[in-house]
């Protein structure tokens, strides 16, 4: 008899457990990186505090109505695109040829549909370009000149390349090409390596992205970024690849990740941490921890993501000095994050 | 006693179910589709079969010498790029703009570094281009004129894109554009399709892959394309996206898709049947047939794979009529599929 009753204590601990934590929730992130507080000035923190703020705002708005998770994450990447802050939209970094060439991907956990697009030059907001093929075309990743030509096709907002351009980022850009011939003229023996250095390591973050719980129990996640300061040969990180920087599917979970994306590419870092969930039992917790706390740094890569799981538990895992990130739910209270806790 | 004696006796077939079945072994496939033998000339039956034997017998010399796996899947693929027969190198199809735009990928298991080009046009073998952003840049995916420019600032063999052009290809785009045009007349009310039609099945397929064992147990995979006949806007399918249409773990497997692209990236393919093994514990037969048998039909899409774990197990599983199909090990003996068993 006692062990009938502690067996159904176990069980009521258990569904209510299971049962959704939040009615829905949004979080984002600004990207992963050598985020040192005491080399943040005060009104830069401002800054990002108040991006971030409206990008959770942004969704907040559209979840608290009962609209859907996908039209809450386009919205928040759409704000974090337009803030020249941040690696994504306007404020992208430079490439080698000084072009600024972005990518984006969106997935709906609900369909399991997804979009992307990569390297393109001429759409304010890749990330509704992203929605665009995946909503209006029957492909799911489009790249370059073509890409751009959809989404003008599509009706989107179509700007000058130069409407990318930040003083800041050129900077960055003139500073990273300085140290690199330099290296490259030291190191020019080392020929695996010969053709890419990139010192800074802050080179390769600021990735935005956005992942939702709405109202209805469907998930969402989207990505956007551009790229690695200084990048050539029309490199693609893991922001446009679904499965590496995104993935959403309500029977587990959404991802959006930032960081080193080659490592993200070859982990398949989203897609696993809902396979790690799926096949292997494990809570969303759990999986995210296993990717960006051992698995990436055991390879070698780091960064951090955010993802939510069906029942409105989100993570915000990170291996590297801080990641922008916060979080709004129900409460309508954004909850917002650089440095480590 | 007795069960101690039935334990011990489960335990040693454990441990010889868990051995290496084969020495080496090399899989390679020319695509899936709707392949009918009512169609098949014998003559055209010989050419495809004459074209796999070459495939497997480039890589079994470099297996049976002692190489890697990952050296075989490049020789095998090589083979297969220059046959015109297969869509990928010589022999891809076209896109809507009358050019041939060619997407490769390779991981390898023992390191699990990968390598992928997307939308090359100069390369004579895409597939030895992935494998050199592989080994030599830090990056693991370029596309368009860099990759291009990439390939050709490491020393490999560049061709006039007309290199690229059958007449047999360029037949089948005026064929599906008069088609297409057709059809966008009549369905122009259906928005959602309405710049896509591709009635054809086989526009989507004829892709070719290849995964190895090799005698120090290591896996390794490769993939390459030319893709859609007509596809538009820079479409990017599966075959360059790692985790999608190639994966690598001397963990689990290696595996190389062909098929409907766009539902091989939305199932992330190649990785999902490697988590099934990892996570969910089952064999790579149970895995690759639940993805393919099950999974991809019930998302709309179909295609098939080629596999092997690290015991020499190999799996071919197609939901189409037909794979070009094949494999090769230490007797030295290629055994050569194109219909259903």
């Amino acid at each position: 008899m006692k062990y009938l009753f502690l067996t159904m204590l176990c069980l009521l601990a258990a569904a209510v457990q299971a049962q959704q934590k939040r009615d829905f929730v949004l979080v984002v992130h600004g990207g992963a990186g050598t985020i040192l507080k005491s080399k943040m000035t005060t009104e830069r923190e401002k800054q990002y505090n108040a991006g971030l703020k409206s990008a959770l705002e942004a969704g907040y708005t559209i979840l608290e109505q009962g609209g859907s998770a996908l039209d809450a994450v386009e919205a928040a990447v759409k704000v974090l695109e337009d803030n020249a802050l941040f690696n994504a939209g306007r404020g992208a970094v430079f490439t080698n040829e000084g072009r600024n060439e972005l990518d984006a991907s969106v997935m709906d956990g609900k369909s399991r549909s997804a979009g992307a697009v990569a390297g393109v030059t001429t759409v304010k907001n890749p990330v509704s370009a992203a929605r665009r093929v995946m909503e209006k075309s029957s492909h799911v990743m489009m790249s370059g000149a073509g890409a751009d030509r959809f989404a003008a096709e599509q009706g989107l907002e179509i700007v000058d390349p130069s409407y990318f351009f930040t003083e800041d980022r050129y900077r960055a850009l003139q500073k990273i090409k300085a140290e690199d011939s330099l290296k490259t003229e030291l190191d020019h023996a080392d020929k695996k390596d010969g053709s890419f250095h990139f010192k800074n390591t802050d080179s390769k973050f600021g990735t935005v992205g956005a992942v939702a719980l709405d109202k209805n129990g469907s998930l969402a996640a989207a990505t956007s970024t551009g790229g690695m300061t200084n990048k050539r040969y029309g490199r693609v990180g893991d922001s446009p690849i679904i499965g590496a920087g995104t993935y959403a599917d309500n029977a587990t979970c959404a991802v959006s990740c930032t960081g080193w994306g080659e490592y993200f590419i070859r982990l398949v870092m989203a897609k696993t941490v809902s396979d790690m969930m799926e096949f292997g039992k494990i809570t969303l917790k759990e999986a995210a921890e296993e990717m960006i706390l051992r698995r990436l740094p055991a390879l070698g890569g780091d960064g951090g993501l955010i993802a939510v799981d069906s029942h409105g538990n989100i993570v915000m895992p990170f291996n590297t000095e801080g990641m922008y990130r916060g979080y709004i739910d129900e409460k309508g209270k954004p909850e917002i994050k650089i440095y480590k806790d």
